[in-house]
């Protein structure tokens, strides 16, 4: 019996995910906590830990791993900035978590946390070059290389979502115009979709949204899709022409042997990903396409903090 | 007096470079023949091994790397398949060299070949992840990832010609619209030019072609624009755009520390490099931009055959 524990911490726009993973990257134990951007992040920190103190096995964890969206100095684990956070400038989270925890602490951006635990849960760590894709709000990207995380020079490697896909397209809230995540994102699409809706009425959609526009989200739409619903199918045919677009360019740029899909869109399933393989096909990736390995994770609830907390195996001695 | 020589063979669309190259990266002695897609393989391979044969210190060279444009089993240095070179299907590259040369030969995709001769040449082996751009009929890329060559999973690692940058944009070679190359491509360059110049005749530019839209390269463009002809500015401007949507798809992608631009294109140097740039700031590339080493390699016609000669300590052992 020489089970170890790791403590992840998954921060999001909207939770802080906190579990005790086993290592056989199973939780243990976990709680949740609403992230509040006004707070001030000493007090969130301390809050996490004395959420965190409360889990079965905290007192057996070892090292600490939280992942976070926004601009990282990873070396010295401090968030430079976070869109969800402007409380959040150059808080040197590592420091203040291990001075409060007592205990070795990573930080990492959250779409490299997504990669891990991708490959230990979706990949049962075969994958030998693995790009985990977080299709939400925007598009997180990870990348395992040679079983190795890959963060790039200045550790922005996989900031993918503004990649032009149009130029002089579809203004994006990075200031630029025609962004992957101006076509791609959650919030686009639900744009889109109400758009589309004006010249295109479903029943279905109007019922389940109670005609309430805010509330016509990819879920929604998958939901109509799964009823039938043909305006919801060419809506999410649309968008899934340009997850083609994107696995075409994370094929074309990285060649890794699995591709993980995950966040929100990503459940939409098959009414995405069958218009994003027709794309690729039409674009000459018919024969290429049988050789990568494109699963839909199976555990996009979990990945995210279980990959916190085996972000330690991958700092690459860096932190 | 412990010199070590080794031997590179570039084949391209046109030519075949080959030459010996010195420990410290120099050509000591070289020749070209040129390419001849009529011929058999075999025929080729024969005369490139007579030709070097010829060369100062041919017998003293002990490994023989060769590059070549195509879909390569590299683990194996068979050519599958080149759009230049029909001839060339399934073709035991490495093998039929051996077998003539006596010596041990590795084979790669000339990108990456171009990538390790930007490495040695332009960035002095200082570069820990340095991405090489090749500007010409095609876009070539190549990576060195932690001081070693990616190539992925299929080694297809940088085929990122056809990401899409207008989806349903200009039709390509490849039956996709909107890739790259639809845009950056040196054909499709000259083809844009002709079309804007029936629009904006340039007198600079009709004589420097006299007349024959078949001679408005990018290499004529630049000459025009070095005269202050606005009519080939506008034109290489707005071929900057697109390159400059490149470079922040290889930084968002890879987040290397050096991007070399090598081929036809490149020559262009500032006229279309600060179109880029400015397309780059406009996107919220201001601040991140200082940050990368993007420099144009001065050795642009012979960093292919450097680069092809020093692959073999760039095999990763795996050929």
């Amino acid at each position: 019996m020489s089970e170890e524990y790791f403590l992840g911490i998954d921060m999001g726009g909207t939770s802080i995910k906190i579990a005790i993973v086993n290592d056989a990257y199973q939780i243990i134990d976990t709680v949740s906590l609403p992230t509040d951007p006004k707070k001030e992040p000493q007090e969130v920190l301390q809050e996490i830990i004395s959420a965190a103190s409360k889990l079965a096995y905290y007192e057996k964890v070892n090292s600490i791993g939280m992942g976070i969206a926004g601009n990282l100095d990873f070396e010295h684990g401090v968030l430079i900035f976070s869109c969800n956070l402007p409380k959040w400038r150059n808080t040197p989270i590592k420091t203040t978590l291990e001075k409060i925890s007592g205990k070795k602490v990573f930080v990492d951006n959250d779409g490299n946390t997504a990669a891990i635990g991708s490959y230990f849960l979706d990949a049962h760590q075969e994958a030998n070059n693995l790009v985990c894709l977080t299709l939400g709000t925007g598009i997180g990207c990870g990348y395992i290389i040679d079983k190795k995380m890959y963060r790039g020079s200045r550790y922005i490697a996989g900031e993918i979502g503004h990649c032009t896909v149009i130029l002089d397209g579809t203004p994006c809230g990075c200031g630029n115009k025609g962004c992957l995540e101006a076509y791609l994102g959650v919030k686009h699409i639900s744009q889109y979709a109400v758009e589309y809706l004006a010249g295109h009425p479903s029943e279905i959609i109007s019922r389940m949204s109670c005609g309430d526009p805010a509330k016509i989200t990819p879920a929604l739409l998958h939901k109509a899709a799964v009823e039938n619903d043909e305006v919801a199918k060419d809506i999410l045919n649309w968008t899934g022409r340009f997850l083609g677009v994107l696995l075409m360019s994370v094929i074309n740029y990285i060649d890794p042997d699995t591709i993980v899909l995950c966040g929100g869109l990503s459940q939409a399933g098959k009414y995405i990903l069958d218009p994003a393989y027709e794309h690729m096909r039409k674009s000459g990736f018919a024969q290429k396409l049988p050789n990568y390995n494109i699963l839909i994770s199976k555990y996009t609830s979990k990945l995210g903090v279980v990959g916190c907390a085996m972000l330690p195996s991958f700092s690459n001695g860096k932190q």
